[in-house]
């Protein structure tokens, strides 16, 4: 079964969240953080979410960033991260944006889908053309893997050339890659209709987001800007298709919750632990599903009721 | 000083070769790679690459691709080759392609411009904006680090996207990406003239290498596409400016030249060492020194004698 279609029933099951564990030092509790290396600290309060969340979030992304700034031993910290998910039966994006020519795609692709790094989903950047994103698609057909490619991001800097009008018709370089993406989607797809690789589209533009959903009906989408990036449930819904078709990435708000939840209860941050930093971080994913469930309608096909007890589990 | 103006002084010395260590297991002799880990073999291999080389190469640049495909032994070893290039005092351009939004470039700029990581210059991809650029320049300014960054690449899909024309004057994408790097450089420039930061411009399109070399005067190129894409010595001269401003990656050609050294010389392959695949490459380091030299005039200011004697290191 392609990944594709296993995170569309997964979306259908627990909803369209997907955690980003973009997990800094800095974000964890102090009293975790003593007299232990920041690669321990930070994967010990990764499989703490994890373990709190892998029955209320569609998936995990790992932004290797993190991990990489750490260097060896945080990469180990990365690598450990992506086998507890996998172990639990989640699903986890490699969001690691590559884009490299022919031979050294494959190297890449072999390098994050299978061995130490393995993931079941990667991020692309799509500047240097097709053949940089096409070399990965050998392990779609072999092992279900798949990609999202990087589209119409969510950052400022968006405008500099993702927004850029293209001759002779005026669409922008965005849609461009929309399109070369689309026509791989005809070629390559799920039993569920999406393509094998998806495409990164964030939910900060609100005025564009109806038209492209319509537009690219056969892909699947990786929405960030969700919270601290100024989106909101409503936005990332417009880009849902029958409540499916898109998992909607929140990192810092989930990984802090805990930080809110010591404002509001008072409590002494000193004493917060990874079990209730989890315990935060599960009740976040479960009010940014249902605040997405809420607008979008539900979750697709095969959605259940909306609350998951641990008997729903994978 | 900033590390592009010693890339300048460098090719002024050594000529403009950047010997390309895409270092794959099966390049290297049979009898080196005998029950040795690949990541030991690699890192081996290198070091005796680096030993006959770093007195005639410009610069080193390291694709990690190869080594992420080794999982985390083999960033061990990317890690090391890194190490190895700089305590000899050369220089060495991380290709890494990374291209994030803000928080997580600022994450892989201290990820590669120091710790275990640490490369004098990296290699960025441009499709997000220029925030996914400028996060790294603070490192430019504290500890002279550099960067490339894709402009036109050597790829045959780069007229997927880089190649698209632009309303409303008909610019390629490449054109308006080189144009906010031009900007870049007239704001951060070492002494010699040239943007701290440069581009990636392959040789493989020799019509627009004149017009591109002109236009962008004050960017430093990296220039991919010599040998096994195509390239040839006159196609990368066009984009040296005084005999200088450009260094010309290859790799294979240089890795793999006891290949075609053991064919020639009628040699028995299984007997071939590291020392006799360093020596190999040290000829082909020179004979395409010797070729760029001999159509673009020379190394530019500071250019010395043609052969450089043990003397003249470093």
């Amino acid at each position: 079964m392609h990944n594709i279609d296993k995170l569309f029933e997964s979306v259908a099951r627990k909803g369209h969240v997907c955690v980003g564990l973009d997990t800094a030092a800095d974000y964890i509790p102090p009293l975790e953080r003593r007299n232990r290396p920041d690669a321990d600290v930070v994967l010990a309060f990764n499989k703490a979410l994890i373990d709190s969340t892998w029955d209320v979030a569609a998936c995990y992304k790992v932004q290797i960033a993190y991990y990489e700034e750490m260097g060896i031993a945080g990469l180990s910290a990365y690598a450990q991260t992506l086998r507890y998910i996998r172990q639990k039966g989640a699903l986890v994006i490699a969001d690691i944006k590559r884009g490299d020519i022919a031979d050294t795609a494959l190297r890449y692709a072999r390098a994050h889908f299978t061995g130490d790094f393995e993931a079941d989903f990667v991020t692309l950047s799509p500047y240097m053309g097709m053949d940089s994103i096409e070399p990965w698609l050998e392990h779609a057909g072999s092992t279900g893997k798949g990609a999202f490619v990087l589209m119409r991001t969510s950052n400022k800097g968006m405008r500099d050339f993702e927004y850029l009008e293209t001759t002779p018709d005026n669409k922008r370089v965005y849609h461009r890659v929309g399109d070369k993406l689309a026509s791989l989607a005809e070629k390559h797809y799920g039993k569920n209709g999406y393509g094998v690789f998806g495409a990164v589209v964030g939910c900060t533009e609100r005025d564009e987001a109806a038209a492209i959903r319509a537009h690219y009906h056969n892909l699947f989408f990786l929405i960030p800007g969700y919270g601290a990036q100024g989106g909101a449930a409503g936005d990332a819904a417009l880009l849902l298709r029958d409540g499916n078709g898109g998992v909607v990435n929140a990192s810092r708000s989930i990984l802090r919750a805990w930080n809110d939840a010591i404002k509001e209860t008072g409590s002494d941050e000193s004493q917060a632990t990874n079990t209730y930093a989890a315990e935060a971080a599960r009740g976040a994913v479960i009010d940014m599903r249902d605040a997405i469930l809420e607008v979008s309608g539900g979750r697709g096909q095969g959605a259940g009721g909306r609350e998951q007890g641990a008997g729903n589990r994978e």
